[in-house]
């Protein structure tokens, strides 16, 4: 059925993927270690995803900022987590122009330290909270093993930063934000999500608890989507900030941090595309619907007018720029119906001399290629539907692979067991002991680590138990295991 | 008249200019050396622009992309002039992690370099060009004077940069930018500009033409708007950019690059706002309408509703986003008419007790202070009238200005005269040898510079001559000179 011009994704998936971003112009390679250049297909999609986010957060009264990419190397080290999860991972500054500096500046990894430094002179009162800001912009850390969107040295990102009177707001904001990312997530990228929260050694370096997002990729390995950390009082006391409360009394703000990043990009590829190319969710794409007029010498005229007749009936529900009508001569439509299926156009109009004489056309789905013959006064309303079910059905498949690859686990032997080849084997649930030495065992046995402890967590309950498949010990945690990207 | 709690204008423009900054919360400094925070209500300013500018981009077939930060030192150096003009402003990261590397990266000071490393890769026939390409990102120069928006070492802009087959189209698309550059700041930004060309000293580095936009402050200084280059074959030959033309021969494309940032923040500000605050054209305007109810404890409920029932009819044309409606009972009215005046909202709706009985309501607008009483139906016609007529008034004033405070001049002791005095004296507009040397005795003498001869020249010629200013040569070209921020 599927025509494979791009890479054989069972042979070899990490292959496909960077083909698949390369022949669909999502990006290229940077000229630095692990940079990558976005490019416009590419940056298109994150700029639909920020539109999306943006609306969330407007609505609940966040506002976008920007503060300085240097920043002052003590700044880090003020927060003794925050400095020791970073330090091997920044790109440092120490002459401009080529003359040596007082003191280094880093590039942000993270700008928890320079906007709490800002926080000091902003907030006084309990009347100047609670403060709630985003941030989109760049950020760097070095990685020793980069992909394209998926782990990159610079990327983009968005970055929330909140400052509460109290732990109950702050822990309040955190949950409103993880809601969010699985909105986004869910209803526009199609993606089904697990939520829960970090474990003690995978949290945000200077947080006291990392929620996150987490999502099964068709490789079945595992994905961070999002994260959103409470930071407690760690950075307001590291910076000093404090505010008088309603009471007159004196005390140190709750904070909250969160960001997803272009990672997101790749998390869409890797979940619905195929080998002829990209699929993208129709609420993600730009471009919804290409028309492909197929006509040869004798009929040129005629087709094209019926073709820009079709787009001008489109046009009265779809923007300019949602519509694709490719009139170009030198290519067939066989190349044309290749070239929009591996740029992922949700919808193919084609249209031929038989179907002027009939008044109508035929639409194609990327995801499932079916076919339909409608009457042209039916296309805006099919044309409607097919891409609503597109988006249903995306996220349904997408539910349905994550359902056969999640195994719940009871024993120890059977956690070996599905483990035991290599690469990505789903997610496994079970109960285990919530700490360092557990947690390290697993690693080492498996090379699976311990992706969230899910909020949901009484509902696995009932499926695996709670004693601790390697200790035996009662009343521990559900932890989802996989092997992560 | 005014109500000057903000600073004098008059007698410290600089610090009149930086206490607005601050207390309409536009944005801070960072902590690092010319560094700046973009508050929220600044960044609404860029946000505006950005999607206005994305329109003008999107309609001519320009795409965004996104290149990375760090460019590698050696690019800097491949095209002469680039790097002995940047040289000195470069940031310069020699480690990642405590590691030193390799070889230095620096950080973007501008784009060239690395985007034309990419089009190495893209560009091979002429089917693919032009390549028209833009970002939006942040840079980084060096500065050693700096003031919020207008100079600071860390700033947002759009960069653009496209290639094309031969000078005429790349001469074409220079001029189509900076058309684009002259409509959104008259148009929208309701700021009169000159548009002309750089002289040899004053071009960008590694450009063979510079062409660029100016604006005269309140300061009577002048301010560069943005710039929009001709690059010819410097950079494709600097990068071995090559392609096919249509005849199947070898040639380096042409190229442009062009640019505007956050500094256009700071022409607005130091263009329409006066000693009560910030005033914003409406068009950039997010928040357009304050509603202030003016209540007693005794008949709060009543004008509340009121209010209500106002917001709700404007609701009809206006988005929730443009209305804020302040109920505030902590706050008096005159608290919030005074604050409302400093954040720059164009227009206020005062109602009071009697307002209810008489379904009137009063409409003050920013820019004149002008109150018009009128009746509740009239609201949306009366305010989008006001709305159109402050875009419009704004720009007139402006252009006023501009024309009060721009001098003919033909001999060189009028121009010594006019420019005896320190600070802005608004431009100056004579014949001037096109010359270093003519150039800088004229800098030597007034601290002016030339700030660009005007495409118009014509028109000028007819007024100042064509004789050097200072030798006397027939044949000179137009120069306007101005002190420039």
């Amino acid at each position: 059925m599927e025509k494979k011009f791009i890479g054989n994704k069972e042979e070899d998936y990490s292959k496909w993927y960077l083909d698949l971003i390369s022949k669909a112009e999502l990006a290229d390679y940077g000229p630095s270690k692990g940079s990558m250049i976005i490019r416009p297909r590419g940056l298109k999609i994150w700029n639909k995803i920020q539109n999306i986010f943006n609306e969330m957060l407007e609505e609940s009264g966040h506002q976008n900022a920007y503060f300085p990419t240097l920043i002052p190397e003590s700044f880090i080290a003020k927060e003794k987590d925050h400095v020791e999860g970073f330090a091997p991972e920044l790109f440092t500054i120490s002459s401009i122009g080529g003359k040596k500096l007082d003191e280094n500046l880093v590039l942000r990894p993270s700008s928890e330290t320079i906007i709490w430094n800002s926080f000091r002179n902003w907030i006084k009162s309990y009347k100047d909270l609670p403060l709630l800001l985003n941030q989109w912009a760049n950020v760097f850390r070095a990685e020793l093993r980069t992909k394209p969107f998926l782990r990159t040295s610079e990327f983009l990102w968005q970055e929330g930063h909140t400052a509460h009177k109290d732990k109950e707001e702050a822990l309040k904001e955190t949950m409103l934000i993880l809601s969010y990312y699985k909105k986004l997530i869910q209803d526009y990228l199609a993606i089904p999500v697990l939520d829960g929260v970090k474990t003690e050694s995978e949290k945000f370096a200077g947080a006291v608890e990392t929620y996150a997002i987490e999502l099964m990729l068709q490789d079945k390995k595992a994905l961070q989507g999002g994260t959103s950390h409470y930071l407690g009082q760690n950075f307001s006391r590291a910076f000093d900030v404090k505010f008088v409360d309603s009471n007159g009394k004196e005390d140190f703000p709750h904070s909250t941090s969160w960001g997803f990043s272009t990672r997101l990009i790749g998390a869409i590829i890797m979940s619905h595309s195929d080998e002829r190319g990209l699929v993208l969710p129709p609420k993600i794409a730009t471009e919804k619907i290409a028309i492909v007029p197929i006509f040869k010498q004798n009929n040129k005229g005629e087709v094209l007018n019926y073709a820009e007749k079709i787009k001008k009936i489109l046009l009265q529900k779809f923007k300019e720029k949602e519509l694709i009508l490719d009139s170009d001569e030198d290519k067939s439509p066989g190349w044309k119906f290749s070239q929009y299926e591996l740029l992922g156009i949700p919808l193919r109009i084609e249209i031929g001399e038989r179907d002027i004489k009939e008044s109508t056309l035929v639409l194609s789905r990327r995801d499932t290629f079916k076919k339909t013959t409608l009457k042209i006064e039916e296309i805006i309303k099919t044309a409607e539907e097919s891409l609503d079910s597109m988006q249903k059905e995306l996220f349904e498949k997408r539910l349905n692979f994550y359902n056969e690859n999640t195994h719940y686990i009871k024993k120890h032997d059977e956690l070996l067991e599905f483990f035991k080849e290599e690469g990505g084997r789903g997610f496994a649930i079970c109960s285990f002991k919530n700490e360092q030495k557990i947690e390290k065992q697993i690693k080492e046995e498996t090379r699976a680590t311990v992706r969230i402890i899910p909020l949901e967590s009484d509902y696995y309950k009932d499926r695996v138990g709670n004693s601790c498949i390697i200790s035996g010990e009662k009343n521990c945690d559900i932890g989802i295991f996989a092997r992560a990207h």
